[in-house]
């Protein structure tokens, strides 16, 4: 019995995936955490590669991947200069994560990302938009970037508009986009979240 | 391998029905087709049940079963009037069916659903949104309900704004809800879909 991911848009991406045909290695930008969802493409087959910035994320998912037998290969690095060569991967995502940054460095790490994505490859990113309840807490960087804490660690959030980030896809084709804005119960609060989810063809 | 299913938000469901710890009986409310989402809760070991009112939808369930040698317990009937007893289920859902009605019997057979659900247990619902490419198509029937076609079948499609259906639960405690506006490519056409998704424990 396969064990539930929490990253349910991944879901949809892993079944894009699975339908291209295509050889099945995978990068995740932000890969580290006590869940990471690299685990549900090693349960599908996939060579699976992560890049992530946050030492403390790094042994978390180290641990996860010593109670299951797994190698995740998850390294140390910065999205913003991935460590790969060009069109290594047939599938790159990036899943809450790329938007801890200003939105200048969203950008070229999306472009890396899209760099290191084999032709015909397909890539996952999603995005906080501006319904999110956090949108507007915290010192003001412009442009709906702000400066806020998660864990009392200081963290740049971004935030888009449900357009915003068409055109960083320049003419690739977008096979799937979804603007949502989900309601749940985190800490014994309610608290409205807004995420814009892609699934792009290179 | 499991078989990914493409009714992504019953994952979250799922997860969510796991994580309650109740007994693993679950009812589907237009079960049929040919990838029934029982499917996904049978491969965690659900005992499954189903209604559905189209006979052919139920033989091309009865199709996919046999290929997997599934029971999954999907028979004739009509959610307006479950035959099912009062609080039966753990888990009761209907997925991307019950806004094929007008509102009034979209509520009825909520009022169902909620009837054969055991305190505690979890529901799970989603309705078309006023968003959807299709609202606004076809002979209106006031308060946003449509007489349109599906594959030259005549139906009803009734939208709600994001709010509308949250009266329908009462007093029970809404976990999750998810407003969310979709493009994808289908049948070689952009189409933009709306749906808000709830999970709700009675």
């Amino acid at each position: 019995m396969n064990e539930i991911f929490k990253h349910v848009p991944l879901y949809r991406y892993l079944s894009f995936c699975n339908e291209t045909g295509l050889e099945r290695t995978v990068l995740d930008c932000g890969a580290g955490g006590d869940s990471p969802s690299l685990g549900l493409f090693a349960q599908y087959g996939y060579s699976t590669y992560g890049i992530e910035f946050d030492p403390i994320a790094i042994a978390q998912a180290q641990a996860y991947e010593q109670e299951r037998g797994l190698q995740l290969n998850i390294e140390r690095g910065d999205m913003r200069n991935l460590p790969f060569a060009d069109e290594s991967f047939s599938f790159v995502y990036s899943y809450n994560s790329i938007f801890h940054m200003r939105k200048d460095e969203v950008s070229q790490s999306l472009q890396e990302m899209i760099r290191t994505l084999k032709p015909g490859g397909l890539l996952f990113v999603n995005f906080l938009t501006v319904n999110d309840f956090r949108c507007g807490e915290g010192p003001h960087l412009g442009d709906h970037q702000y400066e806020q804490f998660d864990d009392d660690q200081p963290v740049i959030h971004s935030y888009y508009t449900a357009s915003e980030a068409d055109p960083l896809f320049g003419n690739m084709e977008v096979l799937f986009k979804e603007d949502r804005t989900l309601e749940r119960i985190y800490e014994g609060e309610r608290i409205r979240q807004g995420f814009v989810d892609y699934i792009v063809k290179k």
